[in-house]
This record gives structure tokens, sequence and C-alpha cells, in this order.
């Protein structure tokens, strides 16, 4: 039995020793420093780790660590909302985003240009600039073939950012896949279709990303998870890993709630129920917001990857 | 100015009255109210009115409320995940899904086939019938043609449902497009995939689908939002407002909070700095669980239009 | 086995019918249904039922339905904060309190001298106008003795008001009691405070409370609590429940969530762990916001023990 | 303005640069880095300040941190509700609570004399023996005077506890008020009605402590609070706030939410409204868990402080 110690201060203390100190603190300081652990063991057991994330996090400063992630070698398929695939490619092409406020005067942002996500702003000529970019893209590949699914999309487009910091160029680089599932829900739809409307034959073939979803990991592999957040992308990696078999290990980290009934809330406990998770898996549910508590996850786990040579 | 009043118990009490008396209550009862105002302005005004619920939801009973609103002419298009419209399909042939806890023991849920969705339940069994129901329903359509938008494609599974509590039916129907941005996310995703493996030139255009979400309303028309939850439903019906000038009306009814700044929990106030929402729009943001919150909503707006010779 | 049931709208619909059909349609509205059933039962099976609840639900117009609940005899003691007492003296003496909204300007709302609770308002007046009613009470009551525990002093001033719908003067007059653990914390406790300057001898003695707090009820009385909301209301009555054997039958209906460890958050699953609720009791909790939720449980529980002729 | 920038992993980072690279990612990370600022900017103002909490807080690995504010001189008054009295004793008295789980058998855990708080536990044994210690502290005391403002009694206990960790001892060591408005709420209330059973002019003052809540600091003062979770600690601390003038300063770390109008979830902003907090205050509000969000804070504020010359 493991005893409550108390979190104390002494100078110069580093993220590793308080994250290390909040695992005997109590509540969800316990089950953040579970997921630590978990995340490590996915490493040390070669677990092939599915990572998920809405877009509002790729407009924030998790877009980078989740680049760096995948660089690293720790994330081996991805599954995103559009938001995030036009964002990443906005900022591989220099956009910057602003940090705001929650409690903004919406009309008066409106009339600036300026789009709200929470406490962050995306100004309109950002959207703007993001049409510019991407008709020339869509024009290339569209030369190559007319019919793509949306994994080899994204993987095109991925190697077109060289940006070191982009999700996509670095899931490109590294042979990650990037399932987006509702790639037209954003922006990007719009631009799709009308690329479409001139190029009639032009196609994204959504049902083909199935072979690369059930195929990028085996029925053999042990297989973890990251879900940030809920929605589609949580989803339909847990829809993945009941195709092949069940997760080994998963982290969910969310502030949705189980008690509305909804996926996005659906605890790891659920997941038992429907086979999506083994019955033995070692699996966390933390109750947080993802802006805090992803990055003490993920910098605490690299750390110690890192000490103990693993990365 | 309003005062507060309160609520008292008389025998025999409807369910207007008791709806009207929450009015004045305080808190998330007098957003209820207002929420009923918002919903009754729509059809007052005309409004082409969006419904957009994530699939939880169509497990649930609101399932044949939702079937009920579109079959009386209040909802011109809805948005969804494939979650509901497997389950609609599913329910119109006769599967019947329980009522358990949101405590079970989920490794026996599992090992009795029994898959969790809170405190419902889905059997292995429904999901294996859907699987016999759907692919001769595939058959027939590709023997038409072998490109479908998805609006296309769930407009004629509904028509083969027969079933007046059919969501999928009910909307083939009246006209009114179900788009299902993600449709791929779930077993349907899977069948229809292992269909395309024997027809080839099977596809799923899910890029066409901007025609009619762009189309089904116009610039000029007054228009309103539903939305229950949140995920990629929500958002699809707010980019389509964005993309024809902006929502008149809207109500928000979800237990997503703002301060994670996702778009789920994002509030009609954030949707005003998009032009998603107009400025001047009639706009109501609920924290609440669908499940008590929508028909209580739905019901007092049905007998208030009802009283009123509107429906 | 009980099945999911579509709930649907026919004109004229009673609560009662609203209310059963919730409870087949799963997630909270199920849970809804099920603690109308245990609060049935309690009055049933003649406990002695807690009702507890926090001070802006005494702000709201639920103040008049815990006054009607402890009238009609169903509630046998209450625990609350000392701003449901202030406002319950206020009403009492007409003062009426205000609708606004949640997203008011407060600086502007400041200089108006409108306090803002959530959407509900309290103006500066009401405040100056209790000072000078409470005084004159205290005055009287100090002429008979110095001495005071806060059940007594709350029952004195229960028996001045002489307003139908205050739940100090049901209280009073069905000796019921109504314990206030904090009962300075409030605008009167300074006016205790004040008081007590001029009469150093005057005491409230909240030791003494415990002696009807573990004497209201017996060790073999079935016990039953409704808890709305968390804070020290809820906590005083699991208390009492641990010193006299444990509750018979629970509600707790509350927002807050059992992710942070706290008491509010707490589920009557952790109270079994304690003892505050026996292992067999008939628990339910909910996860609702107490505006709606409770006017919902309660009409709806009168309304079948009205029907059933046990009011 | 100010832009999102990536957080990112660089080998042997410390608490200090995570928590200022947190601040411009986005959501709640950035309010978190804005939440330190304000803590620093209390101590370089010299403001006097507020710290509240609940009592899950001091079950958990804060209380030492609490106890560390205390002797750096960092907090000057203090209210929290008695669980964190008694289990501050009992732990100054060698007691150790366990890490468990939030998904434990509670009948079984009820069986082994285990009490759940959150994913934390406490044996009966704990609260025995705390029994048996406060009864002759308590003995000791009334040896000495029989009229006890809380306050006054916490002090003398604190002066008893001889543990550095204590938040009592270090309190009652620097001069710091504990204020404790719903004294009698838990076993303590139980043992002092007992004591009071065999010595009847014992009495616990509450309304005594009022004097020292209005002239623990002066409407000259700067003033600040650090409010953890809600209920009567955080109402007490801006009750007295209004009373002297408001607050200069504030920060409400909370899992509440403003949208059921309770003081818990109640916002900075709404404060404003009542003059609690000024209108140009410095103030933030976090949707936060304590035991991650708070060590965060304040280690990272006390880093700097360090580094500033200002411990």
């Amino acid at each position: 039995m493991e005893y409550v110690k108390d979190i104390l201060w002494t100078p110069g203390i580093s993220l590793q020793d308080t994250v290390k100190a909040l695992g005997s603190v109590g509540f969800q300081s316990v089950e953040l420093r579970r997921a630590v652990e978990v995340v490590v063991r996915m490493r040390k057991e070669g677990a092939k780790v599915f990572l998920t994330f809405t877009s509002n996090m790729a407009t924030s400063g998790l877009r980078g660590l989740f680049a760096q992630l995948i660089e690293l070698g720790l994330v081996h398929a991805v599954v995103t909302t559009v938001g995030s695939v036009e964002e990443d490619i906005m900022k591989a092409h220099g956009e910057r985003f602003l940090v705001g406020s929650f409690h903004s005067d919406d009309v008066e942002l409106h009339e600036k240009g300026m789009n709200r996500v929470g406490n962050l702003m995306i100004t309109n000529e950002s959207y703007a600039r993001f049409e510019d970019l991407l008709l020339p893209m869509l024009s290339k590949l569209y030369g190559r073939k007319a019919r793509w699914s949306s994994v080899e999309l994204l993987r095109e487009l991925g190697l077109m950012l060289k940006d070191e910091r982009s999700i996509l160029f670095q899931a490109a680089r590294k042979g990650v896949p990037v399932f987006c599932p509702a790639i037209t829900d954003g922006a990007m739809g719009f631009h799709l279709y009308l690329f479409q409307q001139k190029h009639p034959d032009f196609v994204v073939d959504v049902v083909q990303d199935f072979k690369e979803l059930i195929t990028w990991t085996s029925h053999d592999d042990k297989k973890g998870l990251v879900a940030l957040g809920g929605g589609v992308s949580k989803h339909h990696a847990i829809l993945a890993a009941l195709l092949t078999g069940g997760l080994d290990y998963a982290l969910y980290l969310s502030t949705a709630r189980y008690t509305s009934g909804s996926m996005s809330g659906a605890t790891t406990q659920e997941a038992k129920s429907w086979g999506k998770i083994k019955d033995d898996a070692d699996a966390v549910t933390i109750n947080g917001e993802a802006s805090v508590f992803f990055p003490l996850i993920a910098l605490s786990a690299l750390e110690q990857l890192h000490e103990e040579g693993l990365l």
C-alpha cells in the first residue's frame, strides 16, 4: 500500500521531481503519475501507439509537442479533425495565432476579423492565405491521380511542408498515417468542393482509408492509445482498436464526463465492455484539460525514457 | 425587469405549466425557458432549422422524438455521426436496446456480449444483424450507380426503412438532408470497406455533400440551429452556417464547458466572433444533459405551437 | 430487463407522463426517474427525511417548493447555509429578486447596487432592509435568554415570519429543525457580531445543535437524504446519518464531479465506505443542476403520492 | 499582442521553464501562468493573503505545501472546514493516509474500516486515535477558560502540535488566524458536543471570530485571495473581503462551474458585482483540479520569488 505524501517546494525543482511528487498527493495528480507510467510502459513494451486529439489542440502550442513525439518515434498513428490539418499547414507557412481572453467582446472581434477559439485567436487573413496555399497543392496532387484516400492526401501535403514542428510533416517523414475521418468538416472541405467543381473526377475516397486503419498495426502487436479530448478522433482510434483485437494500453484525457453517455466522456472501463480495451489492459482515465495535463505527462515520460536511455 | 417566482406543485400539473414556472426559478431553468422561446420563434419566423446530435442520443429514446420533429416539419436538415445511422437502421428492423447501469462490471458485460453506452446497452447480436441488413441495401444501391454522396446514400437507406419512428425514414420522406461528415467512423465504415473490396469502383464521395450543405438553405433564409452535444455534428452545422451568412437563431445544449477551448464546449457567444452566429441573433447556451433538457424543450415548444395552431 | 423507449409528444401531455417517459430514454433521464422512485419510497416506508441545499437555491424560485415540501410533511430536517436563512427572511418581508443574465457587465451592476448570483440579482436595498429587520428580532430573542443554539434561533426567527412560502416559517410550524452549521458565514454573521458587541453575553452555541442533530431521528427510524448541491449542508446531513446508523435512502443531485475527491462531488457509492449510507440502501446519484432536476423530481413524486392518496 | 508558442521537451527541463512555456500554449495553461503572476504580484505588493481550501485537500499531500507557504510568510489568514483541522491533527500525530482508487468496492472497504475520499483512504483507527488525542487537548484548554472563539481554539491546538508540516502549527507560530466557520461539521463537532455534555459552560463562540475576521487586515492593506475549491471556506473569505473594502488580487481555482449559480462555481467576475473583488483587481479564474494545478502554481511562484530574492 502506498501512502499520501506531502509535496514541498525545493529551490530549482525539476519537472520530473514535481511530477513524481504529484504521484503521492491525491486525486487527479495520482492519475497523472499513473498516466506517465502507462506512456513509458507503451514504449518499453514496443507497443504501437495511436495519438488522437481535437483541432483546438493544434490551434494551441501542443502542436509542436505532437510533432516532437512523432519525430522521436513515440507515436505510430494519428487521428484528428480537419481543423488540425488546416492549422498545421497555416503554421507551417508562418501564420501565427494570438493569445487572448475567454471573456472577449465577440462582436468586436468579429468586426476586427479575429476568430476566437477559447482564449486564442486566429485572424481572417490566416484563413485567406490558407486558401491560396491549398489550391496549388491540390492541383499538384491531382496531376498525379484523381482518386485519393485521405491518408494518402495528408501524407503528400505533409511532405510539402518542410517544417520540423509540423505534425503532418513529421508524420509523413516517419511513415505515420494521419487519419482524418471527417476530412471535409472545415475550410478544407469547402476548398476540396470548389476544386471538385472544376475537376469532377477528383475524389477523396474515405472508405479506402480503412485499409490503412486496420493494417497499420497487426493483431499481434501490443497496441496503445493516447486519446486527448473526445469526438470523432477518439472514436476512430477505438474503432480501429476493436477491429484489431483491442488495446493493451490506454490513456483517456478529457474534460468530458461519463454521465451523459457520450463516447467523448466514456471511460476506459466502458471501453472494456466493447472489447475496445482488453480486460487486463493498463488503462488510465484522467479528468482534466489537455493544455496543462498533456505537456506534464509527455515531458515527464520523455524525461524518464531519456534517463533510461530509451529515446 | 422580471422577478424570481416560486415554483409550486398543483395536482395534475401539465408539462407546459411546469416549464413556464421553471422560467422564473433561476439558473439553467431560466435558460431552458429561453430555449423554448427560441425554438418557437424559429418556427414562427419560418427559419430553416438544422438539428445536430451525437450518436448516443440515437441510442437513447430521443431517436423517436427526432423523427417526430422531422415529421412535423420543424427540422430541415440533420447532422449526426454514423453511430446514429447504424442504430436508427437497427431499431427500424426491430433491434431493442437495454437500460442498465453506469456502474456495471464491464468485463462481465463483455463476456455476455453487451456493449455499454453509459447506462444503456447494445448486444453483439444487434450489430451482427445490422451487417446482414446493410449489405443487401448497399448492393441494391450499387446496382444503380457506383459513386454516391453520403447525403444521397442516407436518403436511399432511409427510404428502405418504413419505420415511422426512424430518423432516416422521416428525413427521406420529408426531403430533409442527413449529413454525416464522418460516415466511415463506425461499423458502417468497415462494411463499406468490405463492400469496396469487392467493388473497387464503389465510392462515397463526401466532398460532393458540400453542394447540398450550402444549398439546402439560402443566404436569404432565416436560419436556425439546435445543436445537441458537440463534436463533428455541431461543427459541421456551424460551418455550413458560416458559409451561408450566419445563424439568426441558435440553441446550444451541451455538458461540455468553454474552458478547454474545444468547439464542443464553445458558447453561442464565441460563435459570433467567427460570424457563425449573427451579432444580433437570438441565441441560448444551455449547460445540461440532452436526455432531460431536450425532451422538456421540444415537448414544451410543440405544445405551445400546437396551442397557437402553428403545427 | 427494461428496454429503451422513444419519448414522443402528445398534445396536452402532463408532467407525470413526461417524467415516466423520460425513465426509458437513457442517461440522466433514467436516473431522474429512479430519483422519483426513491423519493416516493421514502414516503411509503415512513422514512425520516433530511433535505439539504445551498443558498443559491433559496435565492431561486426553489424556495417556495422547499417550503411546500415541509408543509406537506415530506421533509423532517433541513440543513442549509446562512445565505438561505437571510434570503428566506428577506423574501418573507416582500423583497423580490431579479432574473438577469449570466453574462452581465459586473462592474456596471456594482455601480447600480445589483449583486449577481448566476443569472439572478439581489439589490443592495434588500440587504439594507434585512439589517433593519434582523436587529429587532435578535433583541426580542435576547430578551428571553442570552445563549441560543442555532436550531433554536432559527426556529424562533421562523415563527416570526408568517409567510406560507417561507422555509423557516413552515419548518418552525411543523417542528422541523433547520440546521445551519456555518451560521455566521454571511451578512447575518456580521449582524450577530455587532449585536454581541453591545451584549457580550449573547452567544450562539453551535455545539449545542448536536443534541438535536443526533436525536431528531433515531437509530431505529428508516432514514433518507435528499442532498441538493454539496458543501457543508450536504456534509452535515451525512455526518448526522453516520452518527445515527446510516441512511436507507439517498438522492444526491449535484453538478460537482467525483474526480476532485471533494465531498461535494462524492457519490452515494463513496458514502458506503464510511457507513454514511447503508450497504443495501436505495441510492441514486444524479449529475445535474437542481433548478431543473429538482422541480421535476419533487413535482412528479408529489403527483404520484397524490394519485395514490399518500399526501 | 502575445503569440501562441509550441511547448517542447528539452532534457532536464525545470518546473519553472515548463510553467513559463505553458503560458503560451493556450486554454487553461495560459490561465495557469497568469495565476503564477498574480501570486507573485501579491507578494511584491505586500498584499495580505487569504488562503482557503476544502478538507479533501488536507487529506491529500497539499497539506504540507499549505504549511510551507504559511511558514514562508506567503499566507496571512486561512479559512477551511473542520475536516482539514481533524486531519491536520491526525497527521501531526503520525497517522498516514492511503493512496487507492476511485473505483473501489466501497462495501468491501466499509468492512475493512477504510473510509474513501476519492482515490485516498483514511482508516477507522485514525479516527479513533484522533478522539483519544483531542479530549486531553480540550480539557487543557477548558482549564484556562470556558468560552473560546474558534480562531483562539485552533491557535492553541496548533501550538500543541509541533509538526513542521502541520497547517495549524505553522499558522499558530506565524500568528496566522485559521478560520473554520463550520467548526462543528465533523468528528470534532461530535467530540466538542460530548465534552460540553460534561462541561455545560464550555462554549465555542463562533460569533466572536468576526472580530479577527474583520481586523486581521485593514481597509488600507492591499488584499489578496487564493481560493482553492469552493464551499464555506471560499465564501467566508470573500465575505471578509467585502467587509474590508474588496480584494485587489484574486485567484479562484475550482472544478465547479458558474452555470448552476452556486457560489462555489462563481467567477471572479461575478464577485465584482458585489464589491467582493475590486473593479480593477488582478483576478484569475481557473477551471481545474487543485491537486495538479495548485502545486504547479505555488512551486512556480516560489521559484520565481526565490530567484528574485523575495523569499
